[in-house]
C-alpha cells in the first residue's frame, strides 16, 4: 500500500520529488568530490626531484666511488690533486685522511672556494699512522673505493676506465701499480718489480700485488681489514709501511685468486718534486724496499701461508688514446 | 664328561694334540695367505702408466685444447700451418675440416712424415659449406676449442697466453680479431671495425664481436650451435659468410655479457699472399662487408633482438715481449 507520500495531491508530490532528487544529486556530487580528494596524487603533482632521490642514492652506491686520500705534510699537493679529482666522473665523495696531527685542516679555505662538485670530508687523526686510511669510515656510502696517494696524479680517462674495469672485477684490487714477490730456496721472500726474476711461469713477467695507493677496491675490504690479527697492525705500525701488502694478502686469501688486476695507465704522474714542503714520500727511505721484503715474509708467518697468486693479465683501453692501438699488421 | 679323546692314553693324546694344532696353524696360514691376495694392490705393484692414464685424460680435457681448422683450396698453407700448430703447448688434437670436395686429403703424406706430436683427424665434407667447421665433432675431447682460419699464423706465445686467458674467461670467445656493429637511427645495423664511429660510450673505441677465425671458445658452444633456428643456417649458407657473427650472437645471448674478450696479438700474420693456389680468401669478395652488415640485421630479426654487447677491454701479456711494457713514467 502507498503511504504518506501517496496521500498528497499530485502537484505537491511532483515538487517534493524534484526537491528530493536534487538533494540526492547534490549529496552524490559532494561525496564524489570527497572521494577524488582521497585519490593518490597523480605524477604531475609531485616535485621532479623528490621522486628521483631514492633512485639516485642506490644508483650512486653502485655506479659511483669514494676517493680516500691520506695526506701528510703535503697540503699543497693535496689541494692541487683535490682540484683535479673533485671533477672525476662517477665520484661520489672525497674522504681526506688528515695525518697532520695538531694542524688545522684546510676545510675553511675549501668551503670558501665552494661550491664544489662533491662533498669533501676531512677526517682529523690523533696519531700519524700509515694505516689510518684503512679505517672503515662511516662516511663511506659507495661499494667502490678509489684510494690515491697524496702525490699521485692519474688522468680522468684512466680513472674512468679503471672504474669500469673494477665494476667487472669487483672482488679484485684494480689499479695502476703492479708489484710482485718471489720466493727463494731458503724460504725467505723478496719483494720487487720488473727488476726481479720472473717467477718462471713461461715467458714474460708476472705480478702478485696491485698497490692500493692508486687503485679501486671494494669497500667491504675495509670492513674485513678491521678483523685482522693484531700482529698485522703491529707490523704496519712498526714499519709505517706495508699496509698495501697486507691488503693484497687479505684480498688474495678472500678470493683464492690473484688479488689484483693491473690496468696500464696512459697518464700517471708523481708530483713529489712539485711540493713546497720539501717532504718526500716514505718510499725514499733507504730501508723502504728491504722493509717490504721483510713484510712479505712476516705476513706469510702471520697468515700461516702464502696466499698471493701470480697474474700476467694487463688491461688497456681498446682504441684509446689512439683508435689504432689495436690494429694488427695482418 | 670327557669323550673319545679322553679315553686315549696320555702319550697318544699328546701326539694327536700336536697334530691337531699343527693342522690348525697351517689352515690359519692358508686363510691368511688367501686374505692377503684379496687385499687392494699396493702402489708399487701398479704399472706407473696405468694409474696416470685417467688423470691425464681429465687433465687433458681441462688443460688442453683442440685446434679446428677448416680448409679450402689452400693445402699448401694448411700444411705449413699444421707444421707450426702441431707443436703448440697444450694442444691435444687437430681436426682438419676438409672442404675440398672430391679431393683426397693429405692424410697419407701426413702419416708418412710422422710421428707427429698430436693426432690429426681429417674430416672429409660432402658439401663445401662455411659452417662445416661448426659441427659438434665427436672427435672433440677437450673443453676448449681453438679455431683458426687456414691462412692465419699466430705465434705460439700469443696462443699460449690467449689459452691461459680463456681459462679465466671460459664462457667467452677469447681471440685476436675484434669487430663491432653500430646501430643507425633507421634501425638498420652496420658491421665494421675501427673505421666505424665508436658507439659513443665515452672515449676510445668498443668492440662487440671477436671473430672465431683466430679464437678460443668453449666446445659446448658447438653443441649449442646445432640447436639454432633454421633461418640461421639458411643465412650462413646463402652468404657463405657470417657463421662467426652468428656464433657471437649465440654466445652473447647465452651469457648476457659481451661475447668476446680481445687479446692483443704480438705476432699475427696473414699468409694468403704465400699460397700457390692463387686462391684468396672469401673476405676479398666485393660484397663481403656489406654481407656482414646485412647478416647483423638479419640475425637481429631471427633472434628478435640485439644481444651483442660492447666491451673496451684489451688484454695484453704483462712483461712480454718486453719486460718494460708496463713500466710507467712515474
Amino acid at each position: 500500500r502507498c503511504f504518506h507520500f501517496c496521500k498528497l495531491p499530485g502537484r505537491v508530490t511532483g515538487i517534493r520529488l524534484l526537491r528530493f532528487t536534487s538533494v540526492v544529486i547534490i549529496v552524490l556530487l559532494l561525496v564524489a568530490g570527497a572521494l577524488t580528494a582521497l585519490l593518490p596524487t597523480i605524477k604531475d603533482d609531485k616535485l621532479p626531484n623528490s621522486r628521483r632521490e631514492p633512485k639516485t642514492q642506490s644508483q650512486s652506491a653502485l655506479d659511483s666511488f669514494t676517493l680516500i686520500m691520506q695526506t701528510y705534510n703535503r697540503t699543497d699537493l693535496l689541494l692541487k690533486l683535490l682540484n683535479h679529482y673533485q671533477a672525476i666522473p662517477h665520484l661520489h665523495k672525497v674522504i681526506v685522511v688528515w695525518n697532520n696531527i695538531g694542524e688545522k685542516t684546510p676545510e675553511e679555505m675549501w668551503n670558501s672556494l665552494g661550491p664544489h662538485p662533491v662533498p669533501v670530508v676531512f677526517k682529523v687523526q690523533t696519531v700519524n699512522r700509515m694505516r689510518n686510511r684503512l679505517q672503515n669510515f662511516p662516511d663511506l656510502e659507495t661499494k667502490a673505493v678509489l684510494m690515491m696517494d697524496d702525490d699521485t696524479l692519474v688522468s680522468a680517462h684512466d680513472l674512468a676506465f679503471a672504474f669500469s674495469v673494477w665494476q667487472q672485477f669487483p672482488e679484485h684490487i684494480v689499479g695502476f701499480v703492479p708489484r710482485k714477490h718471489i720466493s727463494t730456496p731458503s724460504g725467505v721472500y723478496s719483494y720487487g718489480s720488473f727488476e726481479l726474476q720472473n717467477p718462471g711461469f713461461g715467458n714474460g713477467d708476472q705480478y702478485s700485488m696491485v698497490l692500493i695507493g692508486a687503485a679501486f677496491f671494494h669497500s667491504g675490504y675495509l670492513e674485513d681489514f678491521q678483523r685482522q690479527p693484531e700482529a698485522v697492525y703491529a707490523l704496519i705500525d712498526e714499519t709505517q709501511n706495508c699496509d698495501d701488502i697486507a691488503m693484497n694478502f687479505l684480498v688474495a686469501k678472500h678470493t683464492g685468486k690473484p688479488s689484483g688486476v693491473f690496468v696500464k695507465p696512459v697518464d700517471i704522474r708523481n708530483l713529489e718534486k712539485d711540493t713546497n714542503s720539501g717532504y718526500s714520500g716514505m718510499w725514499h727511505r733507504a730501508e723502504h724496499l728491504l722493509q717490504r721484503s721483510y713484510c712479505v715474509s712476516k705476513l706469510v708467518n702471520i697468515y700461516d701461508g702464502m696466499p698471493l697468486k701470480y697474474s700476467n693479465i694487463m688491461i688497456s683501453q681498446f682504441g684509446f688514446p689512439n683508435y689504432a692501438n689495436h690494429k694488427n699488421k695482418m
